[in-house]
Order: structure tokens, then C-alpha cells, then sequence
């Protein structure tokens, strides 16, 4: 039979190794989609580009159509190829990572949209530490890709680590800008959006760290998740 | 050989049937807790009760203990029965409503503890459009797990309708508070955690939107992420 559409009946020919590492592959085009996303969002506000945050708005619609394709590949995957041990758990694990990567390509519109309103209600330069905090957070999710590609526990126990100054940079910044909300030194509303742009970024950073504990799960076989000795 | 230990054995030799069902109770059974963490992160909020956002965080271990059960039990299930059809698009349903799950146990902890904080640092009674957006959101995710249990159809579209509804309701909860930072009529302390309320209380209604359309797909076999028709 010869495979002139690519169908069910041509997906099952294939080696399961050949698919499973076409789902790694997919899953990091969509990673690297999302990275982009997040750079340029954090960018936009730094350099004031709206151009740039709209860009952000419009690769939505791609990474949206990755995240259904990867879904369906992982599904049909274990539909033809019945998986077990290692492919079963990577499948399992790829629907997971399809939806934290898309889930952080949410979170980068929301940081496009509150830059592009923080540009719209403010000429304020006062970023307080979200470049700062923007870097780790991207680190991070580089971090749990790479993890990932190479199968490398020791990368991904470090995103678990900056889980942490993550969290404590964000507190920083929200009691930076209370402090200046209390003292009358910054209107609300651009307040509000940096204030919502350094959450947005630390939910970034919980998605990178759910992508290091299925890395964990995977290379090691042990669930990390809610109970993490660092 | 008899059934002393429950093992990969024992499971194997149950009917796909009656396995499907169990994950489907245990879903339910984690949807159970997770309203009830909703139901009461808010109410201590309502009714100044710091001792009821305590027990909405302890609560947040046994959510977590459930989310890795559920996630072992489908993967089990996947491994030992390898369905086809309906029960492997219902396992990996049944993976990514525990995960939409957990995600709202936490954001119900993340409301707990903006309540406490807001009843340390304010005496303030008014809470703005709150009460009135968490029952929405709370009839949601009762609609989407109720909707899961008895495959209905038209129960799970409501909520996709119910959604726009909470994010209206959001943006005059920010409005308000915006406005009232812009008169001097709000101390910022206490408005940014009635603002980060809203803001869990929306992402909650999403993840409640998530399992409308993976209901939605299991009983009509249909994708209608992110390009649905209302």
C-alpha cells in the first residue's frame, strides 16, 4: 500500500522511535515559538514598541494551532503505537508540556497587553526590577527546554532552584510599586500593569518549573511535583 | 491468583469499564475539594474569617496528593488497558482536567492568602463587584464538573457563554479599584489584593472553561479550543 496521504494507516508504519522523537521536536518548535513570545513581550515594554507587543498578540494564533496539533499527535501516538515504560510516560508528559508552553505563550500576550497599555498611559522609564526579573524568568524557561532536548536532570534542578528568586524578585517589585503608590510618587494604572506584568512573569517561571519536574519524571522516573527537596 | 496487594495485576484484570469509571470519580472527588476551596477562600474574604483561609491552605496537600494519584491512575490505565476511541481520548481528558484541577486548588490558596493580608491591613467592608464574580465563577465550575459527570452537552456550552460574563466583571472590578487609587478613596495595600482576587477568581472561570471543552470533545468528539463558536 502505498502512502500517498498521511493518514492513520501512515503514522502506524512508522518506527515508534521515529515518533516519538518527531513529538520532542514538535514540542520544541512550540517551545521556541513561546520563548520569542516572551522575549519580545518583556522588549516591547522596555524599548516602548508597541509594534513589537502587537507582534506578540499576533503569533497567538500559531502557537494556539501547535497546541492542538501536538495534542492530537500525542493522542494518536499512544492510540497506534500503545506505548509502555518510557515512550508511555514521554507521551503523557508531552500533553502536559503542550499545555504549560501554552499557557506561557497566554501569559507573554498578557505582558504584550499591559505594555501596550502601560505605554499608552504613562511615559514613566521606571521599570523597577522587571528586566531584571524578565531575565531570570527567560533563563528559566531556556533552561527547562534545554533540559529537556538533552534529557539533563542537573539543568533541570536548577529551574527548581530559581523558582525561588523568581518569587522573591516579584515581591520586590509589587512592595517597590506599593511603596511608591503609598507615597503618591506613581499614578495607579501604570502601576497596575507593571504590577500585572511581574505576575504574569512569575507564572511564566511556575510553567517552566512544572516543565523541569516532568523533565525529573522522565529522566529519573520519580514524581518531584508538591514535594521538592532543593 | 488471589488479589492480597493492589498492584499493576490486580488492576489489569478489572474491565476497562469499571476503570474508567473509578478515574472519573476520582476526578470528581478532586473537583469536590477544589470547590470547596473556591467556595471558601471567598467566603472567608466575605466574612472576615481568617481561620477559614487557614484551612483552605492545609486543604491545598490533599489536592496535591489527589493530582498525582489521578495523573498515576490514567497513566496506569493507559499502559495496562491501551484503550482506543473514547476511553483514550477520556484518559487523556481525564489528564488535563487534573492538571486545569490542581491549577484551581492553588489559585484558591492564592485567594486565601490575599485574604488574609486584606483583613490584616484594612477594616474596609467594601469589596467591590467580588462577591457578585465569584458567584458566577463558582456556578461555572460546578456547571463543568456536573456538566463532566452526566455528559451534557449544552450544561458545558454555558460555561464557555458564563466566561465572557466573568471577564466583564473583572474589568469593573479593576475600574473601580482604579478609580477609587485615582480619588485617594482606597489605601493601595488592600486594593491590590481585591485586585489579585479578580484576577485568580478570572483565571479560575478559565481553567473551568477548559474542562467545558474537554467535555465538550469527549461527547462530541470535537476541538473547539481556541476558535469556538458561541
Amino acid at each position: 500500500m502505498a502512502a500517498t496521504c498521511y493518514g492513520l494507516t501512515d503514522i502506524s508504519m512508522r518506527p515508534i522511535v521515529q515518533e516519538v522523537e518527531e513529538l520532542q521536536n514538535k514540542i520544541l518548535q512550540m517551545g521556541g515559538l513561546v520563548e520569542n513570545s516572551i522575549r519580545n513581550s518583556i522588549q516591547s515594554l522596555v524599548t516602548q514598541d508597541e509594534q513589537m507587543a502587537t507582534d506578540v498578540l499576533r503569533s497567538e494564533d500559531r502557537i494556539n494551532q501547535l497546541d492542538i496539533e501536538i495534542d492530537e499527535f500525542a493522542t494518536r501516538l499512544l492510540a497506534l503505537h500503545q506505548p509502555v515504560a518510557r515512550d508511555l510516560r514521554f507521551a503523557t508528559a508531552a500533553i502536559k508540556i503542550n499545555s504549560d508552553l501554552e499557557r506561557m505563550g497566554d501569559l507573554a500576550s498578557n505582558i504584550a497587553r499591559h505594555s501596550i497599555s502601560f505605554m499608552e498611559r504613562s511615559s514613566a522609564r521606571n521599570l523597577v526590577d522587571i528586566p531584571r526579573m524578565s531575565k531570570t524568568v527567560q533563563a528559566m524557561v531556556r533552561d527547562s527546554l534545554d533540559a529537556l532536548a538533552r534529557h539533563d536532570e542537573a539543568l533541570a534542578r536548577s529551574v527548581l532552584v530559581s523558582d525561588d528568586i523568581v518569587d522573591d524578585l516579584k515581591d520586590s517589585v509589587y512592595q517597590e510599586l506599593l511603596g511608591m503608590l503609598e507615597a503618591g510618587t506613581a499614578p495607579p494604572a501604570p502601576a497596575f500593569d507593571l504590577m500585572f506584568i511581574a505576575h504574569n512573569l512569575e507564572r511564566i517561571a511556575d510553567h517552566a518549573t512544572n516543565i523541569a519536574e516532568d523533565v525529573l519524571f522522565l529522566t529519573k522516573g520519580m514524581d518531584v511535583r508538591h514535594n521538592r527537596a532543593q
